[in-house]
């Protein structure tokens, strides 16, 4: 039995990189289990005795008590520190980006970067339809960063941590950000406040 | 200016239902004004203005904020309610089962059932994956189920009424419930505390 938290993640993943950071910036002690998805790590009778769900990332806390989903996790550590607001609506257009971005940005962002940077699939063997949706999300995050510097509005919470993770990687899936200014402007704000090289 | 929530939804998404099941068991008022997806209403000008993303459902609060993603507007809504476990490990599990519902099971079940119920595509014409997943899906919660009455354990939960939504109309989609008597048995505990008919 570890005292510490126990982090499964695959470090090539941007959901399991979103808890490196921020157990990096709040300072969370935590033992790191490498857990390598295209090695299906995830899918070994250990691991999914753990998760049935055979997804990383997968914290276990010091009880041996187990939690999966990026986005519950991040809430479970943060809570409390000033990566959450305080005030219930600010609190509630956090979770509303943070829905999103598992929704209709991952979905297609991560997912092209997989195919195309992991699993190494040509341009011609990927669904276009990732590359249209993801062009969209990314126009909508620029809309939003040309009227506000972080999301939801004016300070970093963990909608910007939950978002940065795989926006910083979306070249690797083919995604120019060069359309994109306000969202470079963001990611550099983002990476300077989270220390991330 | 209306002093009641108003709620733009779609009583054909589940997403949406999901709000109205809330409000319903917490006795908000609310206005609900009917937003077709099929029939464009979510892409008009008027409604981009209100949602840049175009997806309902979608909240304007009394004092006119907006707040969209249903899981978002259930944390927003049902906060203090019996819905919402106090103990900060349950509230993370509870949380974790949203972000998979979205993830993982209304990405299969609820597009599956869109192509079929709703857009009336041929089943050869759908994407043979949606019917694997949906049914990985479905035997996570069975498997859950056999173990607990409810998500994430022994009583109802926002996490309940985001994954009845789609797992109750997933016959409309072309998912056999028959193999998941757990499913079967926890739906109709739901629609009961919910007053679902």
């Amino acid at each position: 039995m570890t005292a510490i938290l126990t982090v499964y993640g695959d470090s090539a993943s941007g959901n399991c990189l979103k808890i490196r950071y921020l157990c990096d910036y709040l300072g969370i002690a935590h033992n790191w289990i490498e857990t390598s998805v295209l090695a299906r790590a995830t899918r070994t009778a250990e691991f999914l005795a753990l998760n049935p769900a055979g997804q990383v990332p997968l914290v276990v806390l010091p009880d041996g008590r187990v939690l999966a989903q990026s986005g519950a996790i991040l809430l479970f550590l943060g809570e409390g520190s000033p990566l959450v607001p305080a005030d219930p609506y600010e609190r509630a257009r956090m979770l509303q980006f943070m829905f999103w971005e598992q929704y209709s940005h991952e979905t297609a962002i991560a997912v092209r970067r997989f195919h195309k940077h992991l699993a190494g699939r040509a341009d011609a063997d990927i669904d276009p339809w990732l590359l249209t949706r993801g062009h969209a999300a990314l126009a909508l995050m620029e809309q939003h960063l040309q009227a506000h510097p972080f999301f939801p509005a004016d300070r970093l919470t963990l909608a910007d941590v939950a978002l940065v993770a795989y926006t910083r990687l979306a070249p690797e899936g083919g995604f120019d950000l060069g359309p994109y200014p306000a969202i470079a402007g963001w990611i550099a704000r983002v990476e300077t406040e989270l220390k991330i090289e």
